[in-house]
């Protein structure tokens, strides 16, 4: 991937990439090392929310920083940042000072892992003078971490499957759709440490789980329904689909043995409250749920009144909106 | 089933059956007028809670009784049970009148179908002077609710998949096991009605989830697991793999489109709690969730006392308890 790339550092370069949330879930991979997906996925950015990552040259071994806070080179985040920048350069180094920076809702259990490995790609790019288009940039994102190929873009994202073994086919392309009604919000309902790494429940799903053999299909099914929602702008068939392809995601794990039960009684509750807004009072809202507690609501600009009284200081994201539509808007 | 058997109907007969719990469920049919299951299944008889049925013959139609109560011809309770006896017996009659009485724990969320077939079969037989074996009686059951073939037995009794397309070969049998210090306790979480009866539950989910193809092969491993912990006295397999097979069930409903959900928040509380006394205390207590949003607990006489303090008020069945036993348990 890097062949003929080989220039001298500069000293500083910098990236902002934003978190996303897949409606078509990335579940399980054909490859530990390469990060190579056993399916395609499609996903949202999340616009302004995201990882922002500074980094410089520096002699010696690299230094972490997190929000400004230094962070001790043993834990696994700092470890897995090494890890990954040991793929990108020499024997001989350079170290680097990589000083990562979230912006997202307080404890909204979004996924910082994609975001971040997609700023430290942009970063590096910056610093290491690359000569590469975004597809490359895409595949050397998921090395770092399996979505963080999608976080590459904005708007509607397809991370591609791919075939191939060394990885060269499978990146991630904005899907060409601006949908500026479009919302997400995401419920909060535990903090807590998750009781199972995401890496670790793919696999377990994948090896012992006999419901993840139909998974692939269900996927391939899934896509072709999101896609052409997002292509006509059909709401409700995107939110059955996207909902559907959740529950069809924790069910696999939830087969596996012994199961992975991400969700907690709070996480029901969210659910079935969506389902009773959607029900009751024909608001068109539904559920994704990632590999945690966590529920994230997806829904149309129209229901925003409706969302905001049932979901208490729930905070509600425009994945379009930019720096210079946000002040219109509110 | 029932040529050679057109005596003359005696004024009276009654039947008892217990009510019964799969450990290895039955979901999904292969034909819905004979209530051919997919599979086969594997279950453990209540002991002395279940159904009585008192049976007459009458002048004109049916009538039916709940618990002392008439129960309108219109509703479906009684419409089931008048379809039932239309299968049995010639368009010129006779009417019945039947007496149902259900001998189990308030509200316990126990399935009285099963029992309640299994206990009119019994009695028709008395009633009808059929000579008919068990295994035919099953089969008899099996056509009024698809698990009543398994109410017939206590203890532990499986039912047998068959091949045939006349059911025929599609019965249940006892199993060779005594295990007086297993125990079963229903922790009920909702007596609410169901927002789906498990028929048309079984129906979607045979037809609409995609992970539900993987059931049957999952099935068939897990009976083997579970033959192999009843013949070894084996209760952590047995419990685990009762448990992980429930969780399958469950998974393949949540899979299906639209999804069928039966948890409710304190479903999942209640299975976190009893993971909880499992991994915290060492007590091996395992988890069981039929079509709906209650759990039960499988656990050894052993750990009786931890299970009482822990589920407030939970009712304990010992399904080996009989009549003589009961006084000198307690």
């Amino acid at each position: 991937l890097l062949a003929g790339q080989e220039g001298t550092p500069q000293a500083l370069g910098s990236g902002f990439a934003p978190a996303n949330i897949a409606l078509c879930k990335y579940w399980g991979k054909r490859d530990d090392e390469l990060n190579l997906p056993m399916t395609s996925s499609l996903s949202v950015s999340l616009g302004a929310l995201g990882t922002r990552t500074d980094l410089s040259v520096r002699d010696g071994g690299d230094e972490v920083l997190l929000d400004g806070e230094l962070v001790p080179p043993a834990d696994s985040f700092a470890a897995r940042i090494t890890s990954f920048l040991d793929l990108i350069r020499s024997e001989s180094g350079p170290g680097f000072r990589v000083a990562t920076q979230n912006a997202m809702p307080t404890a909204a259990g979004l996924a910082s892992s994609a975001s971040g490995f997609a700023a430290l790609v942009l970063a590096l790019k910056e610093v290491m003078g690359w000569d590469l288009d975004s597809r490359a940039l895409s595949m050397l994102a998921r090395l770092g971490s399996g979505s963080a190929c999608r976080s590459l873009f904005s708007g509607f994202v397809e991370w591609h499957v791919g075939v191939r073994d060394d990885g060269m086919d499978s990146y991630a392309e904005p899907i060409d759709c601006v949908w500026p009604d479009f919302r997400i919000a995401p419920v909060t309902v535990s903090a807590e440490r998750k009781s199972i790494g995401s890496r670790e429940a793919m696999r377990r799903t994948r090896d012992t789980s006999r419901l993840y053999e139909a998974w692939p299909a269900q996927v391939a099914e899934d896509l072709l329904a999101i896609r052409a929602a997002l292509r006509e702008r059909d709401f409700v068939r995107l939110g059955e689909t996207a909902e559907a392809n959740a529950l069809a995601m924790h069910a696999t794990m939830m087969a596996s043995r012994p199961a992975v039960l991400y969700w907690r009684p709070e996480t029901l509750e969210t659910i079935r409250r969506a389902w009773r807004l959607r029900e009751e009072r024909g608001i068109p809202v539904y559920c994704t749920m990632d590999a945690g507690p966590n529920v994230k609501l997806i829904f149309l600009r129209e229901s925003t009144a409706a969302i905001e009284s049932e979901f208490d200081a729930v905070e509600i994201i425009n994945p379009f909106e930019t720096a210079t539509t946000a002040k219109s808007e509110y």
